[in-house]
């Protein structure tokens, strides 16, 4: 099946995000989700900071994750991120994190996020955000 | 409502779990929920590595985690953790993450752990540790 | 030899800290060390936050590290921390690392703080931070 | 001046290793620095990995940093690494980092790493390993 739509990020698996069981540790494959975020934002000339200089902050509110195979030093892994369902003030992402060194499916799950003032209230996205990561838009859906 | 069973662990927000927004990054309270079961196995004097001297280790398998309101640097946090299921091979705990200083409740959830060989499958868990955990079983459910 | 004056912070090292060669990952040290610095500040009824309400932020300028003996998962680590020298508008630390569960010494070595506003000059240092660190000032130095 | 040798790294900063000063917290610059390591082992077709296959560790055993200017969120980075000693059973780096974006280093120091057993005992270097970084001598010394 293919999957349009998807932001694909790799990377190598760094040493200080093992532990002593010579795995990655389960709470960094949640940080490479929201590195994937970023990339995706960067890759749409669009950033974190553009958003915040406007007074917008875009905390997490909800993340689900099932870890499936284990991430090893050196490992090279695949991010694919996908806006699932988005609102005027949220916006649904679902992942799959890939081993590409086993060929395993090693994480996957949701992340969903919403725009808000510095104090904490929800607010609208702006425009311009909502429009360039609805290029990664599926139907897909995730757990 | 009173929910005996409930382990309880405190401490103080260290800076360096902060990020650019002035709050705890969301991926470190999945770091403090772990922080939590291992000063319970740690009340119970039973810790992680005689439970990997056997052999076996206690990989994550499934998190969830709605972040509510935030913590801040030099905040008092509360963990609250039970076991709300468990089977021969597997563990899952509620957990809720308190903010003693807003009197807030800041995120909650539940993470789920194997008992698993070095290489990952699943096997029975030490009759000790469950024993050891169950003191903090609880039928209260959580999402 | 019978060191005064030295702040004295105990801790065991938690799962997430190590990495796969089964040792506390090297950059986590500094952390302990910071970790050390905000409990003698709370000890002292002194938080980093109040010192941040005056717009006053505290950066590292330097530090300096001699990696000993490893730290591992459980371990009862012991941080020593004391004020080795001090200005209008830096500090200069100096640690010791201990293995209590080994009885080595696992790391020792310098961390300089200056006082500074947000946009980065240096400043003069509250004089009551001042006041209650030299608590902990000892004319023994450290490399 | 030139300089010959040196290895170039880089990369964004990410949001999580920034702290509530909205600038990257001290304790990654090392992180960084251990990344450049990684990222020339794997440009020299050298792997920690296969290092570790033959039961060889790279423990740091000294680590000195002066911070001289922050580095923000999205900010682009750049690590220069050059092997400025070495010997049958260590390697000492020096490494500067630079800030791209605000055109200001960043940082500078050194790192020294020796070869090891698991143990802990130090052993020589497989010549593999010392043959291939030694691509990046240079007699530019750092503190």
């Amino acid at each position: 099946m293919s999957r349009k739509n998807v932001f694909v990020y790799r990377f190598y698996i760094p040493f200080v995000d093992t532990d002593a069981a010579g795995v990655v540790h389960f709470t960094n494959y949640l940080r490479y989700v929201e590195r994937a975020e970023e990339e995706m934002f960067r890759s749409e000339d669009l950033s974190y900071k553009d958003v915040n200089t406007k007074g917008i902050w875009l905390p997490r509110v909800e993340a689900f994750i099932r870890f499936l195979r284990p991430l090893r030093h050196t490992d090279l892994a695949e991010i694919n991120l996908w806006v699932s369902d988005y609102g005027e003030k949220h916006v649904k992402y679902c992942f799959e994190i890939k081993n590409l060194t086993t060929n395993e499916l090693a994480a996957k799950g949701h992340l969903t996020i919403v725009c808000a003032e510095i104090g904490g209230r929800a607010t609208k996205c702006p425009e311009m955000m909502i429009k360039k990561i609805l290029k990664y838009y599926s139907e897909e859906t995730c757990e």
